[in-house]
């Protein structure tokens, strides 16, 4: 039995790499993509990549040429038009997985204080679960819409949660370094995310004012079980894909490195992407594959925290795709292990 | 049913992307690795892309442990190192894909000169199928020896085969210019491939002396039925992983340019992994894939023939498990398709 | 005694590195930077780099502003755009070096056919110096107007001319595959130039139809004294900057590899900026410089050629300075050695 | 009157950015170059960028060889190796700047604790100026031997001293976030800095346990007027050079963001090198210069500073030359401005 799937903004580096994922799973037929540039172009002008493994062409988006075509849609459109679409699809019985930030935050004066809009579909907020497994695993299953999560907010919620909860942190000035390959940048030519501006440079950007900044917030205040505000700074890398987050946090015991590394491998030995590694975590390790790797490293009184992974599979095509298993009733690893999707 | 197979020279980037490509190969175990350093590692230490994944040690090479004990060997080993090891596991009865040298060239003078050693299984030369199944498909099948293919060999071989068969280039005058990752180097330490050496540099090596010019000059003396010398020229390229192959032949005859398409798209139309593809290839639409892309333009009196593919996969690992399932009697591209292996 | 310059198109790769020499050239004061974008900004906003060094506001072009302000302007302006505004600029008896192609070919047809554009100045066509100082030092001595070559060319001119002059090689069927840096394609941006377009990949482009062809072409037959016509292939590298040029001619004599370097040795021993090495080549040898490298090779009855330079440095903006120099009676090195820069 | 000099272990990237700076150094002549490699080599050998710039032979050490025969020695060899040459080359009244850690920590224990080795030369510890002109410039002046600092310290120092010192910012608790081109790592080959192994890849290393904290420590210790152990983690990112520092403090008063960059503008207002930038630096804003560039932001109650420098530079080679300027009584500029050293 096959699942027709549509995914929506298919020009994009997310959305290539959920076709590739696609591909490689049993039971889905990719259905439609659809793009919001004029131009109909083959995939293959699009995604070179796809030669002699996808023929279609990308459409216009049209809700009526969905419904009763597909069963599930992966939308991969900006915040805000996203809700627009997503909200029609799932009145009309179609499961989503939405890419944006739409239905991350749980509160529209915070969404619309980070993304200056007015939410477009407010009546969902606050109502749809966030589509990390690790931490919302029963809340998606069975959802007929899940919001996939940001890649920063993964890669720090993964490591920093379990201590947390833990109580073995404190949860006030937590510090995020996160550094970030270009595709995170998207697709959309700009001057500076060409390869010269890009290549033999580092740089911070957005220090404090990150949109995954809230989304960062609202997970770890839910393990806190109080309001956290973290100091968040992402950077851009060169190197096409993989997050490696650094964070930093005050012990609130006197917890040896060995039980800050116990308390994550309790949190995360059967998960299966998820891997508490001993040495340290590099993005290569990770490239291409829908596995976090994590460690922790005691340094007077702070703990130090590593977690890598790639920003396209786990930070967002691999992800949705867990997230996808979930919805509907599968094994949560289908088309993710073993190998990988570039 | 399960076939057991075994690694030999597992620490390098080769044998690491095989390792990836079998776990996802159902009807494979991995029962073996062997490293040729004395400290007994965890194949984690080694790759630690594989944490999860993969849990076992990489033993010295001990033939009584293989024999008996694994059904198919590939020898990552380096030329001279693994004939003397390959023709102890052939004469047990083993089947052996080899990634070395040793058993690509049919004459033990031409690899005396080359390699400057003496051939430690001279009576094997020359009965070995060569494993590029694309031109020897039906002698590779059954075999239980196969010489898989070096990667820049490939990447010329497959653009230029047809058209020197068809007698629409001179087989005089070929110049073959590649551009490779740095992957292809190894992973010994070497001042050259130091990453400051590298990157943000690209340079030509070995001009008219790299070992893999005899290897093409035999493939394609075999399409023309007389004696070919090429002019080969690599050039190490700030990348990982890929082979761009730009060669240049005179035209035989006035063939158009739309003819010269024909003719690759006549030889490859069935290929699961050759695409003649009308833009101009890049290794990033090949990268973790077994595909390899190829075109042709019409310059004036000669054509320029593109071709790509990436050098550890189809130009080694890829390749190996493409003949691999044609040693097995499976279908081709079990393990191969679709997605990839990064 | 200090000269005034302007630069016309000052938001460029080669502007900055221009302004970079400029700085370190005693005698020349930057009066003036212009660029086409309507908003006025502060060198500093357009190019961070020069934070400290500069402090001047990026002004709309103006040409009374220019007369008698300036004493000599470098037009970074693109093809077209750059002759409409130089030839009122020398008619105002301002001295110029166009870094465009406007001046660079010697036919109003053959400008007409590649840059698909009448030319805007066909009057002064054909008796503007070719700003090559390797080449045709004397006409550019007291020129006022000089054409800046492309990058491209001069790696292709330096080390074939000598050969192609001497009778030593065939002057047809010359194949030149050049390897560029991503800077070579501007910083206007496209999505063929993002960061993860071109990173981890080469690619060919615009065989048989880049616009240096016929500049290569010129220089070629002028060293040959009959026409030549060249089949050129260039590739995008994942490097910043640098060209690499790999060049093979069929040897018209028996001539010796070290004859062939003899010549070449000999044509630039006394050039302060080629030079004739023994290793090979590779672009960070001379990156931020305005040296050539080159060398040769013989394999069969071809010579193989290698050459590399900075193609913002040689190939632009240092070449620039180098007839800067001479067009002011200047030592040709002021401001090009030693050091570098970037 | 040109001074001669000398520079031990001169294979290397520092000593290569050294060479390149004297070069456009009027005054200087490098007289000897030397190596610990047995063969004689010529300088195009080890460095080829070299060509047409620098002809000699790189020697054997050799104390004799250089008394009588230089005024100043830059020593690049390494810890320990450095100090036992030093202290003879200091008795016999040769000045020296030593890239080496020897003379940076003040104490012979800590030294010893970090560096796993008894202190060769322990009778000048804790007299020798820290070479970092922006704090120590008056004690340089004049000194026979001068600690030309690390790189990372210099990177994290330039922007936390003065707010450490103007009692903004608490001196518990500071988080330095460290990220550094792969040249930092040395030439000498390892795996761990292959390109293969680095390349696409973004890796934290040394946690808590980097060689360069007592240092980091002892400088902000001296500006805080008591003990400060900071947490220090740096990273490996794929470039060859540039260290973005990215370091988060607890502010000590309700000073506005304003407030902090006004006390970062009053300490290096007259710095010829320190530029107190308003936008966000990257590394790439000063490759191949001795600039630092560097800004604050506040985030809730921290500031989180960014500084950039280039490795070799303003990190080695530079500074290097900063306080050769000054031990001699130059302009501290000379050779370091304008443009660069590539």
């Amino acid at each position: 039995m096959v699942t027709r799937v549509g995914i929506l903004g298919a020009r994009g580096y997310a959305a290539l790499e959920l076709i590739k994922i696609l591909l490689r799973h049993a039971g889905v037929e990719i259905a439609v993509l659809t793009s919001r540039q004029p131009e109909q172009l083959h995939v293959c002008q699009v995604h070179p990549q796809l030669a002699g493994r996808l023929d279609c062409e990308l459409e216009q988006f049209n809700l009526e040429a969905l419904v009763g075509n597909v069963d599930v849609v992966f939308s991969c459109l900006p915040h805000a038009a996203s809700a627009e679409v997503v909200s029609q699809l799932v009145d009309a019985g179609i499961k989503v997985i939405d890419f944006s930030a739409d239905y991350r935050l749980n509160d529209v004066d915070v969404y619309k204080h980070w993304y200056e809009v007015d939410h477009p579909d407010p009546g969902r907020v606050g109502k749809v679960p966030y589509g990390l497994p690790e931490l919302y695993r029963e809340q998606i299953r069975g959802a007929s819409l899940v919001a996939n999560p940001g890649c920063y907010p993964t890669s720090a919620a993964l490591p920093l949660v379990p201590l947390v909860r833990a109580g073995l942190v404190s949860s006030a000035g937590i510090v995020i370094d996160s550094k970030s390959g270009v595709s995170g940048a998207g697709r959309t030519p700009k001057m500076g995310t060409l390869f010269p501006e890009c290549n033999e440079s580092i740089s911070a950007y957005g220090i404090g004012a990150h949109r995954h900044t809230p989304e960062i917030n609202q997970l770890l205040s839910a393990a806190a079980g109080e309001d956290v505000e973290v100091v968040f700074t992402p950077h851009l890398v060169p190197m096409n894909r993989g997050i490696l987050t650094t964070a930093y946090a005050d012990l609130a015991t006197d917890a040896s490195e060995q039980e800050l590394m116990e308390v994550l491998q309790a949190a995360y030995g059967d998960e299966p992407f998820v891997q508490v590694v001993e040495g340290l975590p590099a993005t290569s390790h990770v490239a291409g594959t829908n596995y976090c790797h994590l460690t922790a490293r005691r340094v007077g009184n702070k703990v130090v925290l590593v977690s890598c992974l790639d920003n396209l599979v786990k930070g967002a095509a691999g992800a949705a795709v867990q997230n996808y298993n979930l919805l509907m009733g599968l094994d949560e690893t289908t088309g993710l292990v073993d190998g990988a999707v570039i």
